[in-house]
């Protein structure tokens, strides 16, 4: 099986390391001739090219582009494609890809695979960066089984735990899981660099732990990733901010009116609650 | 020097193991016959008892029980001390115990020690559990200078960093970097626990990653411990959650209004501010 892959960064040059040694042929595409060159050096793919038309020759093609480029790489790529061919992608939010991009080609579909390190770019390529990791496929009610059954048997032999579930679904738990941390924990920086007061900032500087540095961690990574997530889960996210901004203002009550009992059994609620959350991951 | 430590568990424990190995000698109260048997037999103290009287052979006395319980722990100790004997806690909150243990001993030195495990009690105590961790020493306009450097020089000796600074200033950097990232981490707990759908719970649940556990993880903690940092340091707190909810509805207008300029100009501070934090503790 011909394997294709657009967007040679961390997620689409691990994935060609991984599905090389798997037995398959993956061919490369990337909008820079260094990156094409890296990548048939690092032996992420067999070949690599700079023109969508080299496409033609795969079966399965993934889109490992950012968010952002995904829906004006598949407009391009769809006039190379062969009928069958089975497009994929891997980005982090899905209905805003998933309904333009079925429009484009019905075979697509549309795919989250949940892994990632600090680093980007072909350099940082790793294989095995998707075992024992949630890969999400997120079909509608159109898209063909036979396609879906194929990126699942793929994201599979990657070594992942494949979920299937529907793009809005996909959508609402991220939100919750994964962009409302980012942006609670941001808040959380952003509500310490208030403080006027130069030597309670030094003393607080010195003074951060674990707490604080494990609360931040997602709130001061990328800035690009974060608008990302806003702009393309905008109205699942803010569905999460406001259940966020209710929740706080309960656990602000509760301090206000020195309602221990209430915060105490919040708490316990809350470390009742996150016991239920796979965290193995 | 003698050294005496009221409450042998995970604190005063690992204080009594590193004071015994650079020399001192060091004697437990504990108000249970079997910790103080143990805390012998793990080689914590010298010798231990259920009686305060026994302290009156202390040169220093560390108070390692409970915040709840300082008070009134410094009121029953007080009545057996030798006039020159110095006395000092480990609670992580200051102003109500520096207060009101002060009046009672004016050789009254707050202390808080900022390290720990997820472990408590006498069977958790380890060795060196304070080196290169910050050791904070509250000290007020009356605190006798030798019973301040006495405390400090102590600390030192546990491999600590050692900051001075005054008990309101101290409550203040914690509120923020301490108190406050447990209210936030919490309540996106309790945010995500809103969800009414059961199958998005069950997908949230498995797809939460490292984002979600590093984020959700001090609001998962100890139920007693969030409730005890809000009721000691209630008003700290509440200023700090104040200051949150202001900066989370300016997260929150950015997204509604899709304004992504100012939202990554957001992101892009909070990550340069995160980066002036220390935390390599």
């Amino acid at each position: 099986m011909n394997i294709g892959i657009v967007g040679l960064g961390l997620i689409g040059g691990s994935i060609g390391l991984d599905l090389r040694s798997r037995g398959f042929d993956v061919f490369g595409v990337s909008s820079r001739e260094q990156t094409c060159q890296r990548a048939v050096a690092l032996g992420v793919v067999d070949a690599a090219s700079v023109n969508l038309s080299d496409m033609a020759v795969a079966d399965v093609v993934f889109i490992c582009t950012p968010l952002g480029s995904i829906e004006s790489i598949a407009q391009k790529l769809v006039p190379h494609l062969s009928p069958d061919t089975i497009l994929t992608d891997v980005g982090s939010v899905k209905t805003p890809i998933v309904q333009p991009v079925s429009s484009l080609w019905p075979n697509f579909v549309g795919g989250h695979p949940m892994a990632g390190t600090a680093e980007s770019g072909i350099e940082a390529a790793v294989r095995d960066l998707f075992v024992g990791r949630p890969y999400v496929v997120t079909p509608t009610a159109e898209t063909p089984m036979a396609a879906v059954e194929r990126v699942e048997e793929i994201a599979r032999s990657l070594g992942a735990k494949v979920y299937r579930c529907g793009p809005e679904e996909h959508d609402r738990a991220v939100a919750g899981i994964s962009h409302l941390p980012i942006m609670a924990s941001a808040t959380l920086v952003a509500a310490c660099a208030q403080e006027g007061d130069r030597d309670i900032v030094k003393l607080a500087q010195h003074l951060a732990s674990s707490g604080f540095r494990d609360t931040s961690r997602v709130g001061g990574g990328n800035p690009e990733l974060g608008v990302m997530v806003a702009r393309y889960n905008r109205v699942e996210l803010l569905r999460s901010l406001s259940i966020y901004r209710d929740c706080l203002d309960e656990f602000i009550s509760d301090i206000e009116a020195e309602d221990w009992q209430a915060l105490e059994q919040k708490l316990k609620l809350t470390q009742e609650a996150r016991r239920s959350y796979d965290l193995s991951n």
